[in-house]
């Protein structure tokens, strides 16, 4: 158990009146316990109550025989396993629950009238998660400098004839060989328009002089995840096109350099929104400027026009804007940043310089 | 929208008196409408109406632009998405949930009263998916065919020296130069004592002499996954080790030998379970037969000794009996099943004769 970290939650609990809470996302528990595990179907999860040891929940497959300093309560896949979690809950007070419990446990906890009321309390457990300790810093610094590596390998396998989806079946080999234990997710490369959609992935699109080639990657390293994106082109660049990556690039600049303690995020998402704006893009960035990262490549927390939370020093965080132009381009340049006492440290360092591969 | 599978789920929700079901598992909307889309965090679902068109509710973000059958209903990473989605819900009747809908989504609709209440009835949807359809069954022949040559394949990566990480670095590779569009789980690959552990993932132990090799691994292909189990032995095998091994492998064939409709699939868990019993290792085969599999590597449905389901011709599962010593070793032979009209085919071929690796 981390204590501190549990200590962090518990303190949020109280503000929030509630003094027992249920959390199920093993990222959330791996945060708290250091026990890393995939349940699939089964149930798993946390118990966190005031002045009392925490339950963990466990299915007699999972093998976990470290202690944790929780009591650890487990269950066949024949045992009713609900009206066992129902036994140490406190039936006299409310439960909070993580935002994904799912409905297949919530329900049956409901029937049972585990507790007077059900609340979604999440927002304790994500808000101490979005806020990285100096252990969790370093390790994310880790996963974006070999992401700045393999950027760099990628772009060499850039050449007439390639499709986007070999070179996306090299990059695993890539995060390997230079220490990653995997992808953070699935690898996005985009060739030409196809990059119009933000979440294109790679297919047998063949690249042909004056695309674009966007590369969307991340690994994980020691549990952490990485997350960044390149936009280069090949062999020429249109004006137009130019102009679009510049436009992006200055974006991605302008919203880097508002970070600091205090800033609404909502203002990093408008000083981007307001640059692509004026240059007459507006309607072609079609998304928020970014996301919480961490353990989990998108966690709790956004970088949109409505989150009026602040940064706070700890805070990582993606840095994304893009213009999608359907049928001829897009572009995207994302970094991820870390804030810090009187900025931010930007965990990415491959160029954002316009670059046209041979 | 594929109409007969629509149909089939309606006619299962008149029966449990449900008239609106809000579906939200991807695989499942991939499974009605043909389209494949995933959410992460953003809500995503298809709400089924008695006697109207179903609501497909989309983010911006989604690139879905094909006709689908549905009313098409967007929302933006902005908008009160929960509040969209009830105001399309009939409050004066009760709602069936998807058992994946998540607590941040669940909890808004029991708020806003978005119906008199709340079921958890995707066992229609899974019923129904649990059997599969010839077009079904063509896919999972074929990715089972794939983890087949696959498994020929790993098997010669059996050297001295060589760790359990090394091969398992290889097998994407295997997979895509064989036609597979990727992987359905992350591959266990677990020498000598890791073995024991049921769910041991692959890390940098080295094979020696005397270990079994276990090989747990799985193709996705054109949607469907295979999954199969193999045990090998490096070099020399005990005899001990030779009675472990014809003890699992003569209660897969136990199992195997039962299938066909009308049979309790718990019978099959018992008589496997028998077996391994009556050879004296009953508690150490610690977890149930088999699970379900089709579209997602874990579907609902299992083979396990409480499961009174009977079988029905088009059900696929896996027959996956193991035995676990701690600190010694493990094995587990596994295959996937199709129940046919008058017993089953096995859609696994990879040989189970004991095998010593040299």
């Amino acid at each position: 158990m981390n204590q501190s970290r549990i200590d962090r939650i518990l303190k949020e609990l109280e503000k929030s009146g509630v003094s027992q809470m249920l959390i199920v996302d093993p990222m959330s528990i791996y945060y708290l316990t250091g026990v890393m595990n995939h349940p699939f179907e089964r149930f798993y999860a946390l118990l966190l109550r005031k002045d009392k040891q925490p339950v963990f929940f466990l299915n007699r497959l999972f093998n976990i025989p470290q202690e944790v300093g929780a009591e650890k309560v487990w269950h066949s896949d024949t045992d009713p396993v609900m009206d066992i979690v129902a036994s140490y809950i406190d039936h006299t007070s409310p439960l909070g629950v993580d935002k994904d419990l799912k409905a297949r446990f919530l329900l049956p906890l409901m029937e049972k009238k585990a507790a007077t009321a059900f609340c979604n309390i999440s927002l304790t457990v994500d808000t101490v998660r979005g806020i990285k300790d100096d252990e969790e810093q370093e390790k994310m610094r880790a996963a974006s400098r070999i992401n700045d590596l393999a950027m760099a390998e990628l772009k060499k396998l850039v050449h007439a004839g390639v499709t986007e989806q070999e070179i996306a079946d090299q990059l695993l080999e890539i995060y390997l060989s230079l220490g990653a234990d995997g992808f953070s997710f699935g690898p996005l490369v985009a060739f030409g328009a196809n990059a119009a959609d933000p979440h294109h992935g790679p297919d047998d699109t063949v690249l042909k002089e004056g695309d674009v080639v966007l590369f969307d990657v991340g690994c994980m390293k020691d549990g952490y995840c990485s997350d960044m994106t390149r936009s280069f082109y090949y062999k020429t660049v249109t004006d137009e096109h130019r102009v679009v990556y510049e436009t992006v690039k200055a974006a991605n600049e302008a919203a880097i350099a508002k970070v600091k303690p205090g800033v609404p995020l909502k203002e990093l998402d408008l000083a981007a929104r307001d640059l692509i704006t004026n240059a007459g893009y507006g309607p072609y960035f079609n998304h928020r400027l970014g996301h919480f990262i961490g353990l989990s490549e998108h966690e709790y927390g956004d970088v949109s026009s409505v989150n009026e939370t602040k940064a706070v020093p700890g805070m990582i965080f993606s840095i994304e804007p893009g213009i999608y132009l359907a049928g001829d381009t897009g572009v995207r340049i994302e970094d991820l940043v870390l804030v810090t006492e009187d900025g931010c440290e930007v965990l990415n360092h491959y160029s954002k310089k316009l670059e046209i591969l041979e």
